[in-house]
């Protein structure tokens, strides 16, 4: 355990800032930052090869919440991480400087820098498959990828013009989803359906003009169900190619639902 | 149609900030704000008559936009508003100071200050209901009730722990739900719900720890659906009180879903 930094000049502080506010940066590094005990947990619980750097704030590091997640203190009483290997790649920081590289308004002391996770298509099982187009709210898309396990999707593809998954606040509302469910974005998501498609599984477009009710279609596996933009819709390009459009009947004066809830109702009518 | 407000310091938009902010302002005056030309649309046809004052930024009263929901200029070339005899409420800001009375990052150039509505147990039919306990994300408490006007819910009832409903962040995301469905606060709980069930309501509480699956459940009206808090679900009080507990079944290793995903889910089950 090395001593505790203290500058927000320090060399690997500033990298952490520029992976929380930069997509650029972290897919030149493929590196991502996570931020919280509890995503921290689920990142040691799923994917503990790909935690390459956990910074603890010198307050944290004191705290009986470090020793309940698996922290412990070393002879001169520095904390030190005694799980899985992972002793020589925790840092501690001054409080003062711990704030400045999160992101959250009220951090909780323990950031972790990540290793992405390149899933190929051949890691979604074509079964029960989450399509996004142009999701642009990273809430949303966090919240989506979250239901999505919940319901027993097997993959999420997305559009290129979806927000970066990897960016702090989709990540945070993912609730650890993230490490769990595979993932891609697809340059092409027409190609991405019509790929699809040929190999049997049926893919239901969300609509909201035209379609059936969602809730007289039996979604059979294998399908896939397709959400577009939160305001646009799914584009005139992609809605040709889905096998049909379902809309959800909405009572009242609102135009749409959110993007997530909507996701959310295809979602949990797929059989199991 | 005054002169154009240029001063921060100006009293009026003192008094937007305030209300932005403060709870006990918007409570102490009866008042609340909107951003944005559509949520302001939405009050034009939904609640014309508790508009108290509309805030326009100088380039807005200039463009296109402000035409099209119904603003003109007068002989002088003054921002006059035409509709519904709102004429004198219109006030004209510098873009400097109206981005200064703004919670929104990127304003759209209209802003708007509108009276509470009163609603009362009366106003409420007891027909498909959604209660919420101590909900505290704005977004979620928003996202509920505009999914909450298209599932049919007849009217909301909140314990006093919940959200202001009023905030900035719900008012937003309700996308003006807010002023076309029945709410209230309740000081009680769980008094509430014993005095629904007396009137032959049925109260299903959303539980993450046992109960009747949810899509095994017939959610006949009258009934009410009770979500609880983001972190704590339904208090051991208050689920006492339900009819009958129900809960989301979930794959995957994620501990809940989303409270609003799980309101959706829920409201969406009950029968037309």
């Amino acid at each position: 355990m090395s001593e505790i930094i203290t500058s927000p000049k320090n060399e690997k502080l500033r990298n952490v800032s520029l992976l929380q506010k930069k997509k650029k940066a972290r897919d030149e590094q493929g590196l991502f930052v996570i931020e919280g005990a509890r995503i921290f947990e689920d990142a040691l619980k799923s994917a503990p090869e790909r935690i390459e750097q956990i910074f603890i704030s010198e307050s944290f590091s004191k705290s009986s919440e470090w020793l309940k997640i698996g922290g412990k203190r070393d002879s001169e009483g520095k904390p030190v991480f005694a799980v899985n290997r992972l002793e020589d790649r925790a840092l501690t920081v001054s409080d003062d400087a711990f704030v400045k590289i999160c992101e959250t308004v009220t951090p909780q002391g323990i950031l972790c820098v990540m290793r992405m996770k390149e899933y190929s298509l051949a890691d979604i099982p074509a079964k029960r498959l989450l399509l996004l187009e142009n999701i642009q709210d990273p809430g949303n898309l966090g919240t989506m990828i979250r239901t999505a396990e919940a319901a027993g999707i097997t993959g999420i593809i997305m559009s290129c013009g979806t927000v970066d998954i990897y960016s702090p606040k989709v990540t945070r509302s993912t609730m650890g989803s993230i490490f769990r469910i595979p993932f891609m974005y697809s340059d092409n998501i027409c190609d991405t359906i019509d790929m699809l498609k040929k190999q049997g599984v049926t893919v239901y477009g969300a609509y909201l003009r035209d379609g059936r009710p969602y809730d007289k279609v039996q979604f059979k596996q294998p399908c896939a169900v397709l959400i577009g933009n939160e305001g646009n819709g799914i584009s005139d390009e992609t809605i040709a190619r889905v096998s049909e459009r379902v809309f959800i009947p909405m009572h009242g004066e609102i135009e749409s639902l959110n993007a997530a809830v909507a996701a959310a109702l295809l979602m949990y009518r797929i059989e199991d």
